[in-house]
Parts: C-alpha cells; sequence; structure tokens
C-alpha cells in the first residue's frame, strides 16, 4: 500500500482548546484532528503542525501535515471526510498531496499572524471572544512608525516569555504595520517564525507605548535591551489568529 | 423617594440564552438584566424590552425600559454599575433618564434589525454563531429586487410562524436590502414592528428563491398569497442581530 504525505490547511476557534498541542487531560485541537484521522485510517496517525497556538487563540490558516496509507481516494477528499467527523469549532478548508517527508513545521518558510482590536471601548459581546477591546482610540500612525522598527533580523529576547527554551531567539521579521478593518484595528506581522508569546507581548508593549506617548526611538530601545522587564504587559489571548503559512 | 424612568441601550451574544424573554429553568437576557437590577436596588425591578429575540439572536441595539428609586446616583452611571454586576454576553451600552410612562415596547416607533450571511460556503469557525454560511454567491441586484417588493404596509402572514398571536399581521416596512461589508452579504430591514419569525422567514425564502432562479414577481406573489406554505426555509438564528430600535 502506498504512503502519501498531505498538507491540510484548517481554521478553528480557539476559544474552548488548551490551544493546538496535544495535552494530557485537555481538549486540544491536534488531539481533535488525529482522533478524526484515525477514526478515518483504522490506526493512529500523527500529525506536525507549523506552530502552536495557545489556548483562546484563534486559526484561519493553520497547516497540518501527515503521512496516509489511504489511496482510494483522492487526497482533496480529506476535506469533507475529516470535516464529517470532526467538531464545529475545528473546520478542514483545503487539503494536498505533498512529499512524504513534507513537514508542516520544519518546510514552513513565513507564518503570518493578525492581531485584531476593537478601540474606543465598544466591543460587542458576539466580538468580546475574537478581539481585544481598547479603551483608546491609539494613533495608528504612531504604532506604524514603533512596528516599522521590527522588521529584519534581531534577538527578541524582550517579546517572549521566559519560559521560551528556543536554541536562538533571533527571529526575521519580513512585516509588520497595523491598518483599519471594518472599524477593527489589525495588527499584522509576517516572521520566518515567533517566539513564545511573541506577537502578544509585540501587541502589548505597542500599545501600552502609544497610549503612554512613547515614541518609536523608545521601542527600538526596548527591543534593541533584549530585556523583557522593559516591555508592556502581554496582550490577551483572543485577539490573535494564525492567519497564514507560507512553504 | 422620586421615581424616575430609565431607558437601557444593550447588547448580547444570544449564543447562550434561550432568547430575550424570562422562561422558567432556562437562562434569558431579561432575567439576567432582572437579577442585576434587584442586586442594585434591593428589591425586585421587571423591565419592558423592544420586542423578544429568540435563542441564538443576537442584540448590537436592543433597548429596555424601567422605573428606578435610586436617586443617589446620575442615571449614566447606570452603565458601569450593572455592567458590574451582568455576565460578559451581556453588556449595557448607554442609560439615559426617560419619563416614568416611557415603555421600550409599547412607545418603539421603528426596529431594524440586520441578518449577516458568509456566501461562497467559507465562514471561518469563530464565524460560526455570528452569520449564516451560504453555500452559494446569490446575485445582490436579484434579491434587492426581491427586496424592495417589502416596502410599505402589508400583511406579512406569508412570513411569520403560524403560532404568532398577533392580533394583526400588518406591518409597516421602511426599508428593506441587502449590501456587502467586510465579505459578508448583510440584509438590513427596519419597520414599525415584526412578527415572530420574519426576518428569518424573509431570509430564508430570498436567498431561496434567488438560488432558484425566482425573481420579484414570484416573490410579491408569494408575499400577497398571505400563505406561509409559499414561503422557503426559515433562516437559522444566529446571523440575526435586533441592530436598533427608535422612538
Amino acid at each position: 500500500m502506498g504512503e502519501r504525505g498531505v498538507k491540510l490547511t484548517l481554521a478553528y476557534d480557539g476559544t474552548d482548546f488548551c490551544g493546538w498541542q496535544r495535552q494530557k487531560g485537555d481538549r486540544s485541537v491536534q488531539a481533535e484532528l488525529e482522533s478524526a484521522l484515525e477514526r478515518m485510517h483504522g490506526h493512529e496517525v500523527r500529525v506536525a503542525g507549523s506552530g502552536r497556538t495557545d489556548s483562546g487563540v484563534h486559526a484561519r490558516g493553520q497547516v497540518a501535515s501527515f503521512i496516509t496509507d489511504i489511496d482510494s481516494i483522492p487526497v482533496d477528499r480529506f476535506v469533507p471526510a475529516l470535516n464529517s467527523l470532526l467538531p464545529q469549532d475545528v473546520r478542514i478548508l483545503e487539503s494536498r498531496e505533498a512529499p512524504v517527508g513534507f513537514n508542516a513545521r520544519f518546510d514552513a518558510r513565513l507564518r503570518c499572524y493578525r492581531y485584531f482590536m476593537i478601540p474606543g471601548g465598544r466591543a460587542l459581546p458576539s466580538q468580546r471572544l475574537y478581539a481585544w477591546c481598547l479603551r483608546s482610540w491609539p494613533d495608528a500612525g504612531k504604532l506604524n512608525a514603533m512596528a516599522a522598527c521590527l522588521k529584519g533580523e534581531r534577538d527578541f529576547s524582550a517579546f517572549c516569555i521566559p519560559r521560551d527554551e528556543s536554541l536562538s531567539r533571533y527571529r526575521y521579521v519580513h512585516g509588520a504595520a497595523f491598518f483599519m478593518e471594518g472599524g477593527q484595528l489589525v495588527f499584522e506581522i509576517s516572521a520566518n517564525a515567533f517566539l513564545w508569546r511573541m506577537v502578544r507581548s509585540l501587541v502589548g508593549s505597542l500599545v501600552d507605548f502609544e497610549s503612554k506617548g512613547l515614541d518609536a526611538g523608545h521601542f527600538r530601545k526596548v527591543l534593541e535591551s533584549e530585556d523583557r522587564s522593559l516591555a508592556g504587559k502581554t496582550a490577551p489571548a483572543q485577539g490573535l489568529f494564525l492567519w497564514r503559512v507560507e512553504y
């Protein structure tokens, strides 16, 4: 029986999950997906995800890979088959054949996150699980002047949590910008990879610094300090979406 | 002790409610609000709402009225006081003094609802509780040609549920139109009042007729028939928002 690699693109509502990664006794996206795959295959199937997302963090374009020995149906038919087995808060958007050696984590070239904020303290209850409600109306121009400092390769130790055990804290940021969309303030950032809590640390600090009248010069100093204690508060999980992953 | 009327504007996420109206053994918005008011006042307070919303239906601008004997704080301070007592899926947006005789239900002049749809079968899991996911891409021009037939005063018996016990099924529709906003197809309709399930019946029929190639002439015939059995399916609750009420 032939083996094929599969690349899945999936979206989820992170509200009722402990996060992407399987954890004992908790509801994770990975465990739901592996359990659906096990029912399809009749045996255990392990998946690799492009990256972990924390509890409450959502995904519009998470990517997962696995090896299948099912050769009776085309790979794109995995979409309806898996969706019929998955809970409503996880949806497979696309399924494509990939080389057997393809790994969604190690082969990812670029990850893009979006962080959604509602300025002016007026979030609707129906938005509370999908955006961060800001009391203030931050100046997008000032936020963007700070965000422009992020581009390029540098050590992001000031913007991760101490528990992050990455061998290197250098990451390459391709782009980072704030823009308005549908009444929401959106921060989009893409990088080769991210440290643990990096996006939420950055958003929390950028919004905090702007509200205190601190400028891009100050933000650059904190960035270059590599000192976590100089950063602002971490923004809450519910505004964050893993938006897309490129290979 | 003086009595004052209060007009509250509130928003809620209808997902975990049996609807606006108090029902024994079920979680309703009215009961949550009355329980918060009772804690503030030290005695029972009954509220009137501009209209009932069904389970799963949301509100951006529901209006409720009640009489208060609290004269130690300005009426606008009821906003933070009530929000600190209410669950996160109900938020008071505004509190204003009103005549003691003001009644949110009987004094309402116009109600406006919005119904949100995601065309093309691509709703994110984070949108599933707040919009109806359509498999097709309906033609907004054709939908609007049908919606234009709704304006004016007429009997809407074809678009309510048989259990509706209104004395008259005549309602005056001020406006009804479809438009695109942020990737969503939105139906907005305003009328002096609505029959039970009227908006969802209308949306379900309009989308159904468009998909079957039926035109405004057909829709007008169904409308004039006053015959429920000629209408299409009722659209699901989660796309519907009580948007605003005018007095």
